[in-house]
């Protein structure tokens, strides 16, 4: 029996695949493994299933076969769907039904599994300098003898009392002036940026400033709120870019400006609805801060209020600054691959449309070139590789790969298309890391038998009833660690090839496309109903993912005539999930000592707090992306060559030296350092 | 018989009286001489009649009553009035009827007499040193060696060519970069403010910029369109300021402000919208310059794009530059007269939605004190007191009068309430410098027989038939002659009262009301149908602006220690139509010898067109406004004392020793000088 089946996008986790005719949108979702929340049980009662759907890389498809393709409106949906939202083409998942080709984009309410964010901030050494400070005044109301107007008298008084010379004051402050002094009983704090702009008054003294340092990755955005009185961070809030389902690369994003007259305008304004969903989520919590008497216990709750934000920092790669800031990023695709801008910028909040003190700056962080932007400029501040003897090789690894390598002599940086396929995209179970993901594998080099374990229970599936591992899909370390043991248990050769002679049930050929598979989990262990695989295609995009890393590093090193690098970091999302050692065997960059490889987390975000902290580091900033040279990998002529020899697994032998030490045993997945 | 009347109000010009009940209210304007343009002979085919039924100053009537009191509503209006112009409360002149009390607004579109500007421009003697200035580039396009970005491209050129350092780049340049440089193969004029931030960049060398210096006045509005290339003025826009509707006075625009929750932002967007219709006037035109080429006859006719107008400077009182800036302007009217702010400033014309170059900037000349604002200092910059030895008084006649008084040792300034009726409102038949109004009136002191002259006709009554005369009100200076006549021949006395004896036919008191009152023109020479009359209430409005401007004078005098100055400068539209000496003659400034006594046409607005050509006399204005002493004559103990004195007109002797050299005959007429 055939039945006829449709394609299906699911957005923004990007799993994707044929599913049934006349299925439920949420039913197609768990064929998918991609949950949408229904805990009605899709009767039709909470609306939590609530999805869009997306034109997108669809864009034939009008709002009338939009409808035909996801089935009539029915009565129902009227309940929790609004005339607007009907017409962005929201629909209920449980009782949309999928009659065709259809690109779906679920909103993180209706996502089941909320991502598991690793972009936790570090501790960061810097001196706290803000460009954004507050002062207290004292003024004497004005009389008929001393009549003077109140911006002069707030200026007289940080002059007198601050040093602070020749301020300018923001129209939206001026505004509000003589209610703030009045409310104040002429008690004020004022929030001066830069020492020269006045951006808010805040009646009396016991008043607070935050900024944010926003990392825009072009995935995941995450965001530091953070205290600038103390310079701690208060919250690390994220979200996928809303910019995902206009392609998941750089590129397609590029292309998708090229072939869309209001293309660059869209998904500009996405992104700053998204920021301003960030910080809509910021001004409703709670927060808690130490009492301010010794030997108190509770903690002074306090919300913060859009005002009191006055300050942010962006880092973002080359095209993604371009894109928010609607600057036109075709020729970032084209030779000579010019930018509009290298230089930071200060721009206003509200130039953007950011919902905080509209009188605030934003500071985006300068560009390298090429593709490498501010978000490298950030890892290098982070992790000063300029500042010291030893040769450094750090490697950003997200949609969008950023490589710096050197020391304070010299430094050169690259960028490699790297793919979502270590995040989990573009791999037929890949998905992000959230409960459910197959996050760690083992195969057992003798019995081909495979064990692994999943984001949200602490047993290995050895030690586990398969029905309650509830497996999902796989994230972008389980992917990394699957290759690896599929690699070193032979069952994939050097080559990347499955082997042709296999002595395990779990490899198979599709009849009907001829597909090579392995199955990492059974039908029976997971909670979509169907097997788990890594795929052939599956295991070529790592390849080529880890070659295009391998490759730029290589030519950065020849670049520089080095041969070998002192040490090794890695930084981003990836880096904290994935055991970086793991990465070396799979020969995703260049020999190191085992010892001197590590993960830095996200050293762009870290960067963009210090630029946020510490203003002496935006000069720095803009010394930094002038000085670091940048090498354009596909002008290097022999860049595809090597990069075909890069695809390759290393040699056995050289795998088994560099796991001397650590052998024998699962040592591949005792990685918890 | 008698009819049932309800009361009229035509803004702008003021107009007001009882009208039948029933008549159209083209009909009404008739009546009370405010022509309201019907081409078509009131058949409602032309739709030019169309008028505004306004809330202003009737604040109780809602939508529905204003219909009310305008009849209702006809099939016919719907052809010419947009459904939102409806809503708006447009209705045709000819079709609405007077069934109650209104307040009409006549739309520049519908008044049959154009307004006669006086706001010419004078020579002004500056050096041309624009805060914008544009230079020229030629860049080489980018490549693999050499592919920095536009942005750096740009700046290394202004650098090596002009030596312009450290530059920024507004983000609406930086977003249009790209094509702009392609479109002029990589030559361009780019526009820099301040020697410090790009606002345009044009491809090419073939460019021009222009500016516009704005005075707001708070009854008329004058833009100067200049040449930013050459200093040239373009052009001399100008318009009622829209927020007469909510008051005539600063006084009772505060007083809006203060009653009505939105008031401020109303009349704020109320500006703004009309500024725009200014510039839009502009850019609808087709100007012209002399040919490139000598000896070519022929003028190349050009057209202004918006971006082509990159600065902006304003000047006005504190009242109208802190309503248009939408800062709270209710300290301005209560002791101790604190404004929010004395210092110029510098917006971006964005943040007040002024639709030209969305970079530029608009330069707010600084505030001095009380209602002395940015006009005043563009006097002082325009007429340079502060750079000469004899002590000056100029007196800016308009809603609100300015002086200042002094020389280069010391200024001191103040403000009167002089009202509009120097302007010709607030007078029973008063009216704008328009075609039709008596300006100049000649009372034979023997035979008490009336000449007099209208605008837009050369020959006076005496030589013309009474029909031919058309007369339809009295304009600013027609009302200062006749004042002056009534006095000089003894029929109004020295206390501004008629006299009690009466020889003429022309002067009678209304039976109804008692109302005293001289007939200057006889209903056959009217185009109104009826005598126009100077009535007791109209004496003593003059009266009192006269002697509040006296005892300002008088009081600055007191205050600076001197008995005399040395000349009196007469400036604002009111000096250039009216003769100074006869202002001296009617006691409305201290004693001055006649050939000291000048006009000098619209000097806050030359003032305001220095800063906007010559960024020096920013700086300058900033000093001015704060060097310049201000006194508050309200709080002046014998104020009201040295006010109602001023009250009388002088001295028949006085008079004619200031006569001497110019008497006999009609001497308070011959003034063409």
């Amino acid at each position: 029996m055939k039945t006829k089946t449709a394609k299906v996008i699911f957005q923004p986790s990007g799993r994707r695949g044929q599913v049934p005719l006349g299925v439920s949108i949420v039913e197609a979702s768990r064929l998918l493994g991609v949950d949408i929340e229904a805990p009605c049980g899709t009767t039709q009662v909470c609306g939590k299933c609530k999805i869009r759907i997306e034109e997108g890389m669809f864009q034939k498809l009008g709002l009338e076969s939009k409808q035909k393709h996801a089935g009539p409106w029915q009565a129902g949906e009227e309940k929790h769907i609004s005339a607007d939202e009907k017409k962005a083409g929201f629909r209920m998942g449980c009782v949309a039904t999928v009659e065709g080709d259809l690109l779906i984009f679920v909103p993180e309410a209706a996502r089941a599994g909320k991502q598991v964010v690793s972009k936790a901030p570090r501790y960061l050494d810097i001196t706290l300098n803000p460009a954004v400070k507050q002062y207290h005044i004292q003024l004497e109301p004005p009389t008929l003898e001393d009549p003077i107007g109140n911006f002069e008298r707030l200026c007289a008084a940080l002059e007198n009392c601050h040093h602070l010379k020749s301020l300018t004051m923001d129209l939206s402050v001026l505004r509000s002036l003589q209610n703030t002094l009045e409310a104040g009983e002429w008690q004020a704090t004022v929030a001066v940026w830069m020492d020269r702009e006045i951006i808010l008054v805040q009646p009396g003294a016991d008043t607070s400033i935050f900024g944010m340092a926003i990392d825009i990755g072009t995935t995941t955005v995450a965001a530091y709120l953070c205290d600038l009185i103390s310079g701690e961070v208060i919250d690390t809030l994220s979200m996928m870019n809303p910019q995902v389902k206009y392609g998941e690369d750089v590129v397609s994003r590029i292309s998708f400006h090229m072939e869309n007259p209001d293309g660059l305008k869209r998904m500009s304004t996405d992104l700053v609805d998204g920021l301003n969903q960030l910080v809509g989520q910021a001004l409703t919590k709670d927060y808690k801060r130490p009492a301010p008497e010794k030997g108190s216990e509770s903690k002074q709750a306090f919300q913060i209020q859009p005002q009191e934000i006055v300050d942010v920092s962006i880092v973002g790669n080359t095209a993604m600054h371009h894109i928010l800031l609607q600057l036109d990023p075709t020729p970032l695709g084209e030779i000579p691959f010019t930018p509009a801008v290298h230089h930071s910028l200060d721009l206003k909040a509200r130039e953007l449309g950011l919902k905080i003190n509209p009188a605030a700056h934003i500071f985006m962080l300068p560009i390298e070139a090429g593709f490498v932007g501010g978000d490298n400029v950030g890892v290098i501040l982070a992790e000063k590789p300029h500042h010291q003897d030893p040769i450094q090789l750090i490697i950003d690894i997200g949609t969008n790969g950023e490589l710096v390598l050197g020391n304070k002599e010299r430094l050169i940086s690259s960028s490699c298309a790297t793919g979502p396929a270590l995040e989990g995209a573009q791999i037929e179970f890949g998905m992000r890391a959230a409960p459910g993901a197959i996050e760690r594998v083992v195969i057992d080099p003798e019995t081909l038998e495979v064990d692994y374990k999943v984001i949200g229970r602490d047993a290995w599936k050895t030690y586990s009833p398969p029905a309650d591992m509830q497996a999902k899909g796989i994230c972008g370390s389980g992917i990394l660690d699957a290759v690896a043991q599929l690699f070193l248990a032979d069952i994939v050769k050097k080559s990347g090839a499955f082997a042709k002679e296999q002595a395990s049930n779990r490899y198979r050929i599709r009849p009907e496309t001829g597909i090579k598979e392995f199955v990492l989990a059974w039908a029976k262990e997971t909670s979509i109903g169907k097997d788990i695989v890594i795929t052939q295609r599956d295991i070529r995009n790592i390849q080529l993912a880890k070659a295009s890393i391998y490759t730029g590093c290589k030519l950065m090193m020849r670049k520089m005539g080095v041969d070998h690098v002192d040490s090794v970091k890695i930084a981003g999302a990836f880096g904290s999930h994935v055991d970086c050692k793991l990465a070396l065997v799979m020969g995703m960059f260049p020999d190191c000592p085992m010892d001197k490889i590590s993960s830095v987390g996200n050293a762009a975000g870290d960067g963009c707090r210090a630029a946020l902290l510490d203003r002496d580091r935006r000069l720095e900033a803009d010394r930094i992306a002038r000085q670091v040279e940048y090498l354009e990998l596909t002008l290097e002529e022999d860049f595809q060559r090597q990069l075909m020899e890069a695809i390759q697994f290393p040699h056995m032998t050289d795998i088994f030296e560099h796991l001397a030490g650590i052998l024998p045993g699962k040592v591949l997945n005792t990685h918890s350092d």
